[in-house]
């Protein structure tokens, strides 16, 4: 005899709304150690975080509900950190340091609320801004990205069998372990779980975070989910983003501040953190020209994010400028997670083995790889590049370049600028898929 | 078409170890105060707890089986403080006091582990006995109690259909919410959960928890569950229990020495903890004895919770002792514990209405009140009188006199010194249920 509980039947089908964030701790550490430093350095400044859906053939605005996804935004303004989220923040240790939020930092966070958001629907898809002090539109970025994935698999399996569910979730785990058993043979591998803006759901990337942590033991290393990290005693990881050469770029009063921004954000940087957090993101104007007029103490640093060329090309370009700078890149780090999955992990692995320290985040493969799965076939639910960047900064453009041009953002007009300004060498143009 | 999850459905079938006790945690927040004070005061006495089951006719070893038992006992020897754990006692505020545990004693917890146990089975009942410095014995009554109890419950509900066991939450549900429901009546009502050691089983305490949290809101101050009180964001209730003057008052050399040790050691609490910490327990050695013995700084002190007499006449006794002290009632606070009930406890409440503060521990009728629940009748559920108490202190024997001479503990002759000392003035002997 199958027992159903009554109770909890009845509330499953009939409560208001299953909540898709429930926590302010459910978004990317690094937002919080650039928040640090953005109160100090910007309290005030107005930017504007937008989201891009680069897979312009999914019109999100006819698959998700306009009604869910505001009932979903206002949910998660409705959020506050909890005491016990607060008294986690303050006295846990993150990357071997103790209180590192300062006190008045953490006083501030307690009333923190996500602002208001701006929404319309515009052939097919969602226009979606963020508008608000730095501080406050930054800490929309995460929430609303996995707010929208997660929205977009709910409507794709929305009136699915049992059965094809239930097969739809036995081979998207038989698919995750695979690559579990995969990179468990790679004795010394580094790997950290980046899917939480990405991911199919939440208990989706709860369950694969489990699995790492039970298949891959030591070789697992964190979770740049503050949330998960907290529930399951793993380290948080995670430095920095594009946003912050974003707006000092944007800033600038000319070429000549603008040639310096990448430069300046470091400097900034390192006066509010140290050690394993001292990690560049070579790539928000071009690596090549990054590396170029970088000043020699950048070669100090622990080591580099390369998030758009290659993963080799871009290790083995690093690592040529740390030895033209005279240092060791045995002594280096390199984190690699551009859309990284087991065969590129495995490559990058082989390829610089005992040349650089090496670790990778690994995001969309890990937290939303149903491709294959859906036993209706079809690709409802293969994962999208959707994205939620700066894009004006006090009544300025903001732009990216990357090495990508798929992956630049801004207006032509001032990423026209930029590419004077930086140059285009090293650039490389290839499909951007997750 | 109901469909079971099999992965779920085999581990449920076939795991090791359903543990009783998951965490270090899931004990009575005064054990941890008290511990704090223990190991400044007595770093390496030695005393033993042990098992006391009051309800002689239920013969507990012919219910749980002594592997089982010990199967528990052995894990939640496997326990430590975990690191979020730790963060939490650190980083929380208790009774409005920020760092109530001090770094050093933080660090020392990060070390503990519960020490070995005695047990024997002996003409139907078990024989249980901790041995050790008291810093560590001490800490094993509550989850001693706990796994019993819950060992027991489980023994009961064994072998039942699932219909029988859905029809016992059920009406042991809708008994505690008829509960609730006339206690959210009470409009300055301040009840807290003091029902781990007698506990049904771990999630019916959780439930019983949330449902108060539910039902009574604000009447509802808090646990003494430290885990549930992290988990579910409550206060964290608790002050101090007998074994304090239990073990002063052993370590006594003469009389002189025997009559004042309970005064003793509220000096020695009141050197560590203040303001609504500072409640004595009247009634280890007689509370007529106590009161009339106590020097005036002990009618300074916030109040007391008196736990052998019955309430009413309890808190006339005390009232009328702090109005012939020159105090005034209405700032103090009485806190009634002993076997709550909802009638009782609108009693008291009614009888002291504006005269005196009050406020409830509501134990074993909250947590394990099953009686008349069980579809198959028999008192297999009922709850029985366990404890687990301080019985030898260095050697010398530990004595409790209570109110109650039904509640007395230790050997006769040791009693026997004990009533010389002390008297036996209002003493009233009172079966004693649970």
């Amino acid at each position: 005899m199958a027992v159903t509980d009554i109770a909890t039947r009845t509330y499953d089908h009939s409560w208001r709304l299953d909540p898709i964030v429930r926590s302010l701790l459910d978004t990317d550490f690094y937002k919080l150690l650039m928040l640090q430093m953005i109160r100090h350095q910007h309290p005030d400044l107005p930017v504007t975080f937008s989201l891009m859906n680069r897979s312009r053939a999914v019109r999100l605005a006819d698959c998700i509900d306009e009604a869910e996804l505001r009932a979903q935004l206002d949910h998660a303004r409705s959020l506050r950190f909890t005491k016990k989220e607060l008294i986690w923040l303050a006295g846990n240790s993150f990357y071997g340091q103790a209180r590192m939020f300062a006190p008045d930092f953490l006083a501030w966070l307690a009333e923190f609320r996500l602002p208001d958001y701006d929404l319309r629907r515009v052939d097919g898809q969602y226009e979606l801004h963020f508008h608000g002090p730095w501080t406050h539109s930054s800490m929309w970025e995460i929430p609303a990205l996995s707010i929208i994935n997660e929205l977009r698999a709910r409507a794709a399996t929305r009136d699915r069998g049992r059965f094809a569910l239930d097969v739809l979730y036995a081979r998207a785990k038989a698919k995750l372990w695979e690559k579990v058993e995969r990179l468990r043979q790679l004795p010394d591998l580094r790997l950290t779980d980046f899917g939480t803006r990405r991911r199919h759901g939440f208990l989706w990337q709860r369950w694969c975070v489990e699995a790492c942590k039970e298949g891959l033991g030591e070789r697992f290393i964190g979770t740049s989910n503050v949330l998960l990290a907290m529930d399951a005693d793993l380290e948080a990881i995670g430095t920095n983003a594009h946003e912050l050469p974003m707006v000092e770029a944007a800033l600038a009063e000319d070429d000549a501040a603008l040639a310096g921004a990448p430069y300046r954000v470091l400097r900034q940087w390192q006066a509010h953190y140290g050690g394993n957090l001292l990690i560049a993101l070579p790539d928000a104007f071009g690596t090549t020209a990054f590396l170029e007029h970088a000043p020699d103490w950048v070669a100090d640093w622990t080591g580099f994010r390369p998030d758009s060329l290659p993963p080799i090309a871009a290790g083995e370009q690093i690592i040529a400028w740390w030895q033209a700078r005279g240092r060791d890149p045995r002594t280096k780090l390199l984190i690699f997670s551009d859309g990284m999955d087991v065969d590129s992990i495995e490559a990058c692995y082989r390829h610089f083995a005992g040349r650089v320290r090496l670790s990778f985040g690994w995001g969309t493969n890990l937290t939303n790889d149903f491709r294959g799965c859906d036993p209706e076939g079809g690709h409802a639910l293969d994962p999208i590049s959707l994205v939620c960047k700066v894009t004006e900064v006090d009544g300025r453009p903001a732009v990216k370049l990357s090495d990508n041009p798929e992956k630049a953002t801004g207006d032509p007009e001032a990423i026209a600028r930029y590419l004077r300004v930086f140059g285009a060498r090293g650039h490389q143009r290839a499909a951007v898929e997750v």
